[in-house]
């Protein structure tokens, strides 16, 4: 099936919250991130927000890579955009999962434009979940 | 059901060719989009690609909203991605879809960072469609 890009939109729980909220770290996780993606960069741009949190994007060649954090919940919202054949996005979720220690992930990768028989572009949607640390409750 | 944020996912087809190529007209359209959704701008940032593309990301202090076009394709992936109360997305969506005149819109809404009893976060997937001018295949 062709399609044109794949988004991978994550929530991360459980991350450690110093991390969260260190503008710094972040952007540079993200730089990290979106080179292990064998992404372009052509921008980031990164917030702290005042009192808690962070947000920032990196515009890569291939389309963004973008994070917004809750460090007072350990919680972490990621997307990874990419486009082409030469970009991986899973590679970026794995350096971005891992460092911010994640304990639970819950993803879903969205194949975005898809074209139909119509002229028409849509999406599919495929989600799973990555529990670590966590017990489940029965 | 409490969530962290809103995040419309939107393929967007048959738009105007010229208008997807155009990035100042693009750029002017999502910073118009961001407004309307009552988000405050903190950066914008796009890029024209050669010999044919545009990409660009508002970042808002509600999170972000990003545009990647096709001109070829007549195609356009949008993402309006809010947190808190005093934005609706959806404003940014009818904006963007009327001035873009696209002919049909795939959308799914994604509600992120629901907390469940295990303390991790989940996200919920909703999606539909609108087809304006195209005539359905039987």
């Amino acid at each position: 099936m062709k399609t044109l890009g794949v988004h991978i939109i994550m929530e991360l729980s459980g991350c450690q919250a110093d991390f969260l909220d260190n503008v710094e770290k972040i952007k540079e996780l993200m730089i990290k991130a979106a080179i292990a993606a064998n992404a372009h960069i052509k921008e980031a741009v990164f917030h702290k927000f005042n009192p808690i949190g962070v947000s920032g994007v990196v515009v890569i060649a291939e389309s963004h890579i973008s994070i917004h954090t809750w460090p007072e919940c350990g919680y972490a919202a990621v997307d990874i955009y990419t486009c082409g054949e030469n970009t991986d996005p899973w590679k970026a979720c794995d350096v971005i999962t891992e460092e911010l220690k994640a304990q639970s992930v819950f993803i879903t990768q969205i194949d975005r434009g898809i074209p139909t028989d119509n002229n028409r572009f849509v999406h599919t949607l495929h989600t799973t979940e990555e529990v670590r640390g966590y017990v489940e409750s029965s």
